[in-house]
């Protein structure tokens, strides 16, 4: 009995391309053998043709561009693998309209265009997947599209991005200087030559973006999520978080507040007990909080060719199983069948309600801790903890406070007063801190 | 419009199944819009009428007994939570016998009877669903059987009994005895009246026979699984074994060797750096190590009425899916369309090769360690590191070792020589360790 066939068609042969070519094409027997059909990779291209080389596609499966693999009739799934937001909309938007199912990894695409592709997704019949468009081989949106279905969401958090990870991990460990960190990342391969993508905190907020449609049903305006990055973090801010407990993470935070939704990037202080906290290195994690399931963490490799690989590749094997089994698009590609009605409400960050760690610099005068202080107190900001460091050279003197819950708005309005006095040396370093 | 509708019938009304009765009557809205039919708890029943009191089941749904739910000829998915082979096997095979869809949190049925109800589902082509009995409200059956599908999975260590990790994390916090802090289990409810099947290692023996079945295909035999429990362990053990760096917790172990799969149940030192060490109390999890993927952890409730009702209804919503799109029985139970032949061969427990702790009860005399380590020198057992306490109270002094990688057989050999020694006084208590 000659098996059913399922023809891949793959754009993209970077990094994750080439992986997803090398893992179709190595497993190809254990691949086909579970799905019960000839898995097979039918065509592939990249706009450089030099990337093919080395992966041994067979005869005929190299073609000119990605507008050959959408266009061919044979091809069932589309991997579209390419990064960035044109011409990967296009093909996908194509692949679609030829009545073609997709899998991507491409997180910026789905953050800025996400409604566009899963409208003509569902009215076309046809199946998206991005699995690992978040956390890698991390089986995350599985997870909170399907698994954890029976739950209503009111809060995740996330470390997504592997570089800032990467990164605040080194700088804890060693007590290094970012600017030292980054350039070591760089050189072993985890920061880009431009890394403010990833430590500006921009490509956690697109990854948030895909999360906040899953949990909500509605995909947030990219603009809406209140997004600070890693660069302005320092050795001792690092350090005295450790002494109030605390490991130092740049996190995705989903917060539901009543009827709205807080959406926000910045780094925070991770109590070292919770176990985000434990989140080291290149690793991602997830963090969620449902109303039935209580917490749940899904944590691994969230970048890089094989993790990713891994995830694309199980996306295709679930597209495939909707088409041998006739029912293309089973599920809607954020879960619910459900349309929400109206735009996601969003809570504006300064309605934000957490505790606060502050480090001033401040000139070493008699009455300084009690002008900040009073300060303070006026906008209704308690303090939990205070550490004053003796002075060890020239220059200003840290002064570093947790505070109680206090309020975001409050919060700016403080430091903007406390920053104006006159022995304040430079603006006030604020990070805020998991619940 | 009129939606369609899926009939769920709910057979046992205890802890997990009054769960699942209440998600699915509090959230009907959700569920259903989640889903676009309407998904309704149809029948229910349970031995104890008394246990349907307080669930506002509305009229008409209790019915007599767990055969009437399955012979309803109005009910696509029954829910079998009465856990224990009998009758929930007569009625799950009922159940599949008359093309019902099946969801569980039965793991003892599916380790002693997975085979056959698995066949008997593949051949009507329903959908037999398990997320709830491994690892309760965490997503990881879902994830071995799709998220994870393009890996060969050569690895797994498994947190999967909130009972005995609960009593070892507590041991660790407070340095009390297995026997106290097990009374406050109970009292506190994280412990049954009988506690053997948690402390004694079966039920983390069943979830592994699950996990096994899923990673390679086959059904292990429960026999064939060594298992060892946790009530030998001592205060002492985890005192010494946190001085060494390392938590003590009762692990299910899968590992690839060759052709062969180790599958073991029993105390284990994890490094404290591991993720593993952070996951305390009832929390359950799952590290998986597969070939692309690389490092996964799944962590999350374990246990508990609704983290269990959370995974249950997931699973219900995904088989009420395959109905609404006419593919029912789309993934098959064990994940791959292909059938392995032939049993899966098991490597002998003593054949493994890992570190050991060794904990000799021995007389405070002159030539005891020397003795000691002579005989580990001929069974080619070599020591990393040796701690010996200093008598605090009469009797035995402990000597505790740390071995480099040594092989079972050699250490039970080596272990009877030793206890055989004079001067030796109780039984050496070992625990191997998690490399």
């Amino acid at each position: 009995m000659t098996r059913k066939r399922i023809n891949v068609g793959l754009i993209g042969l970077g990094t994750v391309g080439g992986g997803v070519a090398r893992l179709l094409l190595e497993q190809q027997r254990r691949l086909s053998d579970y799905l019960g059909a000839e898995l097979t990779l039918a065509r592939a291209a990249d706009r450089d043709p030099a990337l093919a080389q080395g992966l041994d596609l067979p005869a005929g499966v190299l073609v000119a561009d990605g507008a050959a693999v959408v266009a061919d009739p044979q091809v069932d799934i589309v991997v579209e693998l390419i990064g960035g937001l044109e011409p990967a909309r296009a093909f996908v938007l194509a692949a679609i309209a030829g009545g073609k199912h997709v899998a991507t990894a491409n997180k910026a695409l789905l953050a800025h265009h996400g409604r566009e592709i899963f409208l003509a997704a569902r009215q076309k019949g046809v199946g998206v997947a991005f699995e690992a468009s978040v956390g890698g081989g991390i089986p995350l949106i599985r997870s909170l599209r399907e698994g954890l279905a029976a739950n209503d969401i009111s809060h995740c958090l996330g470390i997504l991005n592997g570089t800032c990870n990467f990164i605040l991990s080194k700088m804890t460990a060693e007590g290094a200087a970012y600017a030292d960190v980054l350039a070591q990342a760089q050189q072993e391969g985890y920061a880009e030559a431009d890394p403010t993508f990833d430590v500006a905190g921009t490509d956690t907020a697109h990854k948030l973006a895909i999360i906040a449609a899953l949990v909500t049903g509605r995909q947030p305006e990219l603009n809406d999520i209140s997004t600070e990055g890693i660069t302005k973090i320092a050795p001792l801010d690092i350090q005295l978080a450790g002494e109030f407990g605390f490991k130092v993470k740049l996190l995705a935070v989903l917060r539901k507040v009543g009827q709205a939704v807080e959406l926000r990037v910045h780094p925070t202080l991770v109590p070292l007990g919770h176990p985000m906290a434990s989140v080291d290195g290149p690793f991602n994690a997830l963090f969620v909080e449902g109303d039935w399931v209580g917490e749940v963490l899904l944590y691994g490799r969230g970048a890089g060719r094989r993790p990713t690989a891994s995830a694309v590749v199980g996306d295709v094997l679930d597209l495939a199983r909707d088409v041998l089994c006739g029912c293309p698009g089973r599920v809607p590609p954020l879960g619910s069948a459900a349309e929400p009605e109206g735009p996601l409400a969003l809570a504006p960050l300064d309605q934000t309600v957490c505790k606060y760690y502050f480090r001033f610099a401040a000139q070493d005068k008699p009455g300084v801790l009690a002008a900040i202080s009073a300060v303070l107190a006026e906008h209704r900001i308690s303090i939990e903890a205070v550490i004053q460091k003796g002075r060890e050279e020239a220059g200003p003197v840290p002064i570093v406070m947790l505070t109680h819950e206090a309020n975001e708005a409050a919060v700016q309005r403080a430091l903007a007063r406390i920053n104006a006095l006159p022995f304040i040396a430079e603006d006030t370093m604020f990070i805020r801190v998991a619940g």
